[in-house]
Formats: structure tokens, sequence, C-alpha cells
């Protein structure tokens, strides 16, 4: 492709709305435009990176037996309803009416769809395990995108839904995705930890996060800094230290007054605040949640809508919590009885003994409260992990990193095919609901990530495999015969073995080097006076490092020198 | 692939739904699956047939200069208001609001988008001519999806957009597009004929569309029985007889009770209905359209559109008609004087002498009437062309075909570019609108329309191009462990060399054969009992053709035969 012909408008300037650095050279580079907030054209450029990465997409998921098909965007309403998740969805689902008044949304995801066709089309568990997978065009009412392709509304991804007979056979099969995530990624240019993740409301039984840690990034994971112990927020555990060698105490009621927060509470006391239990509390439909949690920890609410089996929860105002016959600041899980309160102790709080608890009583607390002497409840872990936790695995330091979560899967079980009624006969003959697994990477994302993790001060370095092209040629003087004659010898010649881009405009040789070094094309071919001088042409790698060849030692050379340059991961 | 492990279902019923041929097979041999009306999922046969048109469509596409790139799905309706399309476009636009209540339209066709690109984006007419294109996914509310894939409402179109610098590097590359469009169908196994279009609301200066002739189409065009003439429906003329021989005579009034109708006037007056003239009415805005035509002919809407500069009119009521002082059934051109009254006159009119008129009087008609002594207003060409028509360019008999659209192309000038102010700076250093011209297939439409040209009572006969494979090996006897041991033997030797279907499911010959023919892939490798007896095996092709192969001479011996038969476009 001659670039005097090619659609590529780059930018000299910083674009101000960006913050990221794969954001900004998106769109200084010239690979994409926005249309509007969240939503982008991708010019000629950026889509052949975003090609490329489709087809590692594609060949990895063909490699574990996944059959593409394709979905389409508009989805009837009513199979949404079938699932609950046009309600569970909220506002991220766009909704629209047809001429016929018939309710549609946009597919943000496409669970619906394919369950919908297996109960359809699969009938018998030879048919079985099936993964099925489409990259295509997904739309989600995001509140806030951000950083370009990072978090966006309209978008391209690969999903992909396998189906099986049992739970062991999908067992068996989600390793391999896992390994197909991990070797798409690495052909990308990646290395990503994968996390173990919360399925959280997709529903399911165990799923992975791939994530690329990145001070940008807006998701967080944790990590031990000892073992390989990875997960999300929402999953993550940390091992809570045990301080239950004290006596259990008698329960005394102490006067507290003006003490509102724990911090006020533990230093009028002077006790530490991991030895007080503080209430959180929620409002979820007509109940009150009542979460107990040690005072120097918080509640994590992925953690908590996972115990609940429900997301649709807020905090619950002063008034709710009044009504309730709690007294707010001094709230107390010791003495309620309304059968609408739900009270559920975090993890930690059975392993300290002698907590200091409200009295539900204004100015008051409880000394020496011991879970389960001075009341029930449910336990579960609802707290959220915090740099320096111990690992559950290892005990050693938790670490909280930023990160861009690249892929996720999920074994979701038979969560769709229960809801939707989808069903195949198993090898007695029976009925049985599919279970079934699902697997999802955006690629817009994926590209960006891929920026973030390959450019320096002047612009991208394309890894070799999802470069746009793969050599530029850059005539320094296009006034000079000489170097445009062999610029346009060599374009005909590399144009045989590469895909090429030459810099044939009527431009400076400095505003040349510039737009090739930021939009990272792997070589460079540099036809300069120089090289004619001497009598040699110059290959230069995008990522440092370059050599000379002779001119007369003919193309062959050139050709088997970027070909080196290319495998050495440009 | 091996078929027991494949997402094929298909069909040995006849689906009820489908009328047209393809809209069954593509039911039938499990292509597609409906999820509403007009919106399929492609399984996954079908979508690798896809996915070959789309790459025949790349090829041609980057071979005359076309970058493709991507665009978004979802457009800010601020953009069709600004070339009045949100209007224009009607109920087949789909809107929605985002969480902002920013108004948003699923875009049908991209012009507002990429003319929006270029006015951001392209400044110098160095930067042109420039042609862009994308294949992506585009939704129309279409009130009557029909045929399977001929009218859909989701669908997936390669649109293309060029930009130049005049009228006349327009002209230029127009017929490249022109050729390029006949490659891809001719590629794909179709001869359409390219049809002189309208280029209607769409706007500028001359359009054709590719035609395939089909008994079931739902377009129609008309064709010269003698010469190359062809043109849409709504582009069409006729040579009209010219009877202007005659002497103008007196105009006179003459009593008609209860010819409410032109072939009662004539019968009445015992003329032929050509020498009668009728009105039609339609009602655009606040005007009255007084249409006058030769009695024996019709108005053709499309192209009244033309002549009105707008499509939203509507056949006048009655009382429409009386406001404006005619007379409904005796109404007259002559006489009537409201400004609001735009009176067109088809061109076959002032080659009629002495016409019969209405009076604008009940139970009276005008004789002799001529224009334009007796009456003025606007001459067009707004008569439907009948079959059996003179052809505008050798006066043969023009013929009405049915046919499905393959492609549409439209030089579209400066209709989008003047509306969005989008501009560039010409050798002169001025500012000037883009000449643009736009070209779209839809892709799902052509496969529809190649199961239509390549099929037979047993199922689809795809060309070798598209087919979704290239091979299919039939091992007859499942339980016979030689064919079994053939079979897989052939299957990894030729699939080296071929994308092959492998038929390894425990199923009769019969039922393998039937699926095979159905699914149409162009060659069909057979094992059988017979065959091994003989040491041969078969390779057949599918649309007629077999031939014996010595299993001992190896399977190079099998490859060459294959090879040759799908180069007989199979």
């Amino acid at each position: 492709m001659r670039l005097s012909q090619y659609f590529l408008p780059t930018l000299k300037e910083e674009p101000k709305e960006a913050e990221m650095a794969s954001h900004k050279l998106l769109l200084r580079a010239g690979l994409i435009r926005p249309l509007a907030a969240g939503i982008y054209t991708y010019l000629p450029l950026g889509w052949r990176v975003l090609k490329k990465i489709e087809q590692i997409v594609r060949e990895e998921m063909d490699a574990i037996g996944g059959q593409e098909l394709h979905m389409p965007i508009a989805h009837p309403a009513e199979l949404w309803e079938e699932t609950g998740r046009l309600a569970d969805f909220g506002p991220q689902l766009v909704h629209f009416k047809d001429r016929a008044a018939r309710e549609f949304v946009l597919g943000p995801t496409h669970e619906e769809v394919i369950t919908d066709l297996a109960r359809r089309e699969i009938r018998s568990y030879r048919q079985l395990p099936l993964m099925l997978y489409q990259i295509q065009t997904k739309f989600r009412d995001e509140p806030r995108p951000r950083g370009g392709l990072i978090r966006v509304r309209e978008f391209t991804m690969k999903d992909g839904y396998s189906f099986h007979e049992s739970f062991e056979d999908l067992d068996r099969y989600y390793p391999k995705v896992y390994q197909a995530y991990l070797n798409i990624f690495r052909r990308c240019g990646l290395e990503p930890v994968p996390v173990e993740a919360d399925p959280g409301l997709m529903g399911g039984t165990g799923s992975h996060e791939f994530m690329l840690p990145n001070e940008s990034g807006e998701d967080t994971f944790v990590q031990c800094g000892q073992c390989d112990y990875a997960a999300n927020l929402a999953a993550a555990k940390a091992e809570r230290e045990s301080y239950d060698q004290e006596e259990e105490l008698p329960l005394e009621e102490v006067a507290t007054p003006d003490c509102w927060s724990i911090a006020a509470v533990a230093d009028f006391l002077g006790i530490p605040q991991w030895k007080t239990a503080k209430a959180v509390f929620y409002k979820a439909g007509e109940e009150l949640v009542f979460a107990v949690i040690r005072g120097d920890l918080e509640v994590n609410e992925a953690k908590l809508a996972r115990v609940l089996g429900r997301a649709d929860f807020r905090p619950a105002t002063e008034a709710e919590i009044i009504e309730f016959g709690a007294v707010p600041g001094y709230a107390s899980p010791i003495g309620l009885s309304d059968p609408r309160l739900r009270v559920i102790v975090d993890e930690s709080i059975p392993k300290v003994r002698n907590l200091v608890v409200g009295a539900n009583k204004e100015g008051y607390h409880l000394r020496n409260v011991n879970f389960p002497r001075d009341f029930r409840a449910e336990v579960a872990d609802i707290a959220l992990v915090r740099e320096g936790d111990r690992c559950p695995k290892c005990g050693g330091p938790l670490e909280i990193r930023r990160a861009i979560e690249l892929g996720h899967i999920f074994k979701l079980g038979t969560k769709y095919s229960e809801a939707l009624g989808a069903t195949f006969l198993d090898r007695g003959g029976e009925a049985r609901p599919f279970v079934m697994g699902c697997y999802g990477i955006g690629l817009g994302r994926l590209m960006a990530a891929v920026i973030e993790a390959h450019h320096d001060e002047k612009g991208i370095i394309w890894p070799a495999a999802i470069a746009p092209f793969q050599v530029i040629i850059l005539v320094l003087n296009s006034a000079d015969p000489a170097q445009t004659e062999l610029g346009e010898r060599l374009y005909e010649g590399l144009s045989r073995e590469f895909e090429v881009l030459y810099d044939d405009r009527e431009e400076s040789a400095g505003f040349k080097f510039n737009d090739a070094d930021l939009i990272g094309i792997p070589v460079q071919v540099i036809v300069g006076s120089q090289g004619l001088s001497t009598g040699e042409i110059e290959v230069r790698r995008r990522a440092g490092g370059n050599r000379r060849i002779e001119l007369a030692s003919g193309l062959e050379r050139v050709v088997a020198a970027i070909r080196e340059e290319l495998q050495r991961g440009a």
C-alpha cells in the first residue's frame, strides 16, 4: 500500500480527551475515531490489526473444536424475560420497539439466543460436547465509557458457548479453553495473569479472568507475592487472623458517648479496631440486610451479592434502619427480631473473642460480645481483601494490582438451560438440561491492551503477529529520482513476500520517521542518500536495533534480513 | 470436520413457512435459523459460505483500491437530522435512546457516518480519490420481511463509498466498481443483468442495479428483447407512439353520463383508451398533485417522486380533490387555478391530438383537448413501462422480468457532502464539497440468490468458490471396519489439500446420500463395499457425473481427480 493513497490521518498533537497511553496512540496513529461516547469507527489501519487479532482468536477456537456461527444483534425481549435478565441487566441493556411494537433488545451477550438455539436443535447426548462461537458486534450502554477502546459501548466480541452432558465433561473441557485463551494472548504479545473470578450474576460454578497488570487499568485483582494465587476482588479470599485464645468474658454494657465511628470507639476504649465489630445496613427489596464485620475491614458488595443471590440492593437510609428497631451508629445484632431482618456475619467475626459491638442504644456499646454465644446469624466471607492481607494458599502477603481484563471464562452450569427449558436426552433416555460454559474476549480492548504493553514515547511497537503491515519503506527524499526508483523497486519486490506500506509521500524525512515510529510497523526499510552513496540500505527494527545490507547482494538478502527481524518478535 | 461432531441440523421435511426455493434449502440444509421475523442466526455451515462470499467481495474491492474500515451500527440521530433523512427514512429506521436520553438510530446505511468522517479527516484533493468500504451489520425495519435471506431486517452488507474531486473523476472511477461487481457475482457463479436504475431518494446522477432474473424475485426490471437495454421500473423509459398527425380540432363539451372510468368513457364515445387522458391525484404536503397521463397508461410513483423531489405523498381523498375545485371522476386540468395545485403531464400526452379529458363537471367530458394549446403544465416522464412497450434505444419489444436485486451502485454527487458541509481544498485552494459514489451488496441475499440459481430437487449445488466444504467423504457402512479405516485414511490425506467434511455418522447410506445432496458439497468421495471389492473409490460431482479411481494408484490420483472436478465448476 502506498502511503500517499492510504487513508491514515495521524495526529501530531496529543488528543486532549485521552488519558491512557493506548487511547492517545489509537487516535494519534490513525487507528480509530470516535463517533459518539464509547462508539468508534475503526479506520483502515486499525481494522487491519483487528482482523489479525480476529484471525488468531478464530484459529485458537477452531483448534479446540469450536464451530463459528453468527447470531443477530437484535434479540426479542421475551427471550430475556425467560431468563429474568431483562430486569437484571438494567440500563446497560438497550431496548427498542419495531414497527409492529414488538420489543427488542440489542444483544450485550448471547446466552439467551444460543440456549434458545440449543433447545430447538440439539436433541441427544450424541451431539455433545459442542462449542459454538461467534465474532460479532455487541452493544452495552455503559454508564462511563472510558480509555478509548478499554471500555466502550459498541464492540466486537468473540463469545463462545459450550454445551455438555455433565458437569464432569464441562470440567474436562474448561481447561482447554483456559489454555486457548493463554495462547491467544501470548500470540498477541501479552502475558496476562489468569485469576480466579467470581461468576457473579452470570451464575455458575467456576470462572477465571485473564488480567493484564496495568497502572491505568480499571480492574483490580489480588495476587500473592509468594505463590501463584491470584483472584479478582470479588473472588479473593484472605486468611484472617484468629484471636480466639482469650477466654470468653461476660457481656457488659459500656458508655461510649459521641462514639459514632469505629475509630472513635476504639480510641475511647483504648482497643485495636479489629476488636470491634461494625454494622453495615443494606436494603434488598423488603429485607433489611444487617452485615456484621470486623471494625477494620470493609464489606465487599460483590461477595454480599452472591450470598444474597441478588445484586439489586443499596445502602439503607437512617429511617429504614430505625424502622427495623436498630439505632444508627450504635446498632447491634443482639436483640433484634424483625422477621424481615437478615443478619450476615463475616467469617472474621467468629475468630475474635470479646468484641465491642453497638448496644442498640445511643451512647452505649456492648463489651465482650462473642459469636455465636450472644447471637445467631449466617456466616459468610463478605470482606474486601486488603493489600498486605495473608494469602489463603500460602499465608504470604497479598498485593492489590490494577489491570485490564482481557478475557473471562465461566462455568455456567445449568442456569440458562434450566431457565429456558433447554434439554437433551441423556444416555439413559432422560431429558436433562445442558451443562454450559461461556467464554468471552473483547477484541478492541485486546488491541488497546497490546498498545499499553508495547509502546514507547515515540509511538506503538506492534508485535509482528498482529502488526497492520510488517514492513514500511521510507524514501527519505522523494525529490531524488535515485531514491524513488530504489523505493519503487523495493516496494515491488518486498510486496511479494510481506505486507508492505510504502511511504512515497512528498514529505520531509523527519516527518516520515515520526509517522513510521508512531504507527509502529515492526520493520523499517530506509532508503536515503547516505545508503545510496555507500551502496547499502538500512533495515531497522522499530523495537530497536538496525543493520545495513549491501544493495549489490540482491533482494533475497533484504528479504532474509526482514524475516529474521520479524522473528525476533520485532 | 467430522460430521458426527458438526452442528448441522438438516431437515427432512419442507418447512411450511418457506415459499422460495432458497428459503426452503437454507433451512433444510442447516444454514440458517430464524430468531425473529427477518432476523436470522447463521449456523456454522451457512457462516462458512458467508465468509467465503465476504472474502471474494473483499478481494474485488481491494483490487480497485478499496480500503476496508469498520463503522458503528449505532449512529447519533443528529447526524441523520443534518441530511434530513431522519424523517425521510420513516419507520425503516430504528430509533433508541441511550441512558443519557441521547437519541440514536441503528444504521440502515452509512452515508452520514462516512461523510462525517470525511469532513473531519480529508483536507486536500491530494488525498483523493478514496474508496472506503466495510462489511458490517445493518438494520432496516422492513415492513414485510420475506423469502428467507432475500428481504431481512438485520443483515451483513458490503457498503463502499468513494470520494472524488470532481464529477469527471467519479465518472472515471464508477466503471471500475461496475466491473468489480460483475466479477464478484461471476465468481459466486451468477450472471446478473446490470440495469439502469433510478437513484431515487439516495440522490445523485447515475445508478445501476445488478439483477438476477428469478420468477420468485421481488424486484422487477425491463429488458429489451432485441438490444442490451435494461433498466429497473423506476428508471425504464419506453418510446411512446406519436399520434400527432391529426389536425387540432376545436374544444367541445360532450355529455358522458355515468362514465366514471376511462374504459366507460372510451366505450361510450367509441374511441380507443389512448385517445383519453386521465387524472390521478396525490397529496404531497400542502400541495395537490394533479398527474395527467394517457388513459391506457399508469403513473409510476417512483418517477413521480423524482419529479416532485419527495417520496412522502399519497393518493388524495375525494374530499381533498373537491377542496381544490376538481370534480372526482370528471376532473380536468383546464380551468383550475389554486396556487397549491401542481399539474404534471406525462410525456405521452403531447404526442396525442384531440384527447378526451374530464370537463370538471359531473357527467361531462371535453373533446379535442390539445396540449399545450388548452392548458399549461410541466411535462415529465411519469409513466409505468408495460410489457410490449417499445425500447427507447432500438424500438424493440420490452419485456418485464422478475428478479433478485444483487447489488446497487450510485453516483451520489454532492448530496451528502453539501448537506454535511464536507469539503476539501481543490487544486486552486478553494473549499469544494466531495463528489461521492456509494456501492452496496447484501451478502446474505447474494448467498440466497446463489442457491436460487444452483439447486435441483435434491438440494443445493454450491459453486466450488463459495462451497462451505469442497469435499465430502461418505462412508456408506460405518459398521464395516474396512470402510471406516479407509474413510479415516482418506479424511486425513484429503484434509491436507481440501476443506473436507467427513460423514462418519452411524447412519444408513441413503440418509448420508440425502444429506450430502442436500447440503451440496461439490465433490463427494464415496467409500462403499462395492468399491472395496473392486479396489476402487468413487469420486462424484454433486452437479452430475462420476468416476472411479483405483485405490492402488494412491492418494495423489484421488487428489488430482478432485481438483479436476472442482475446476469443472463442480
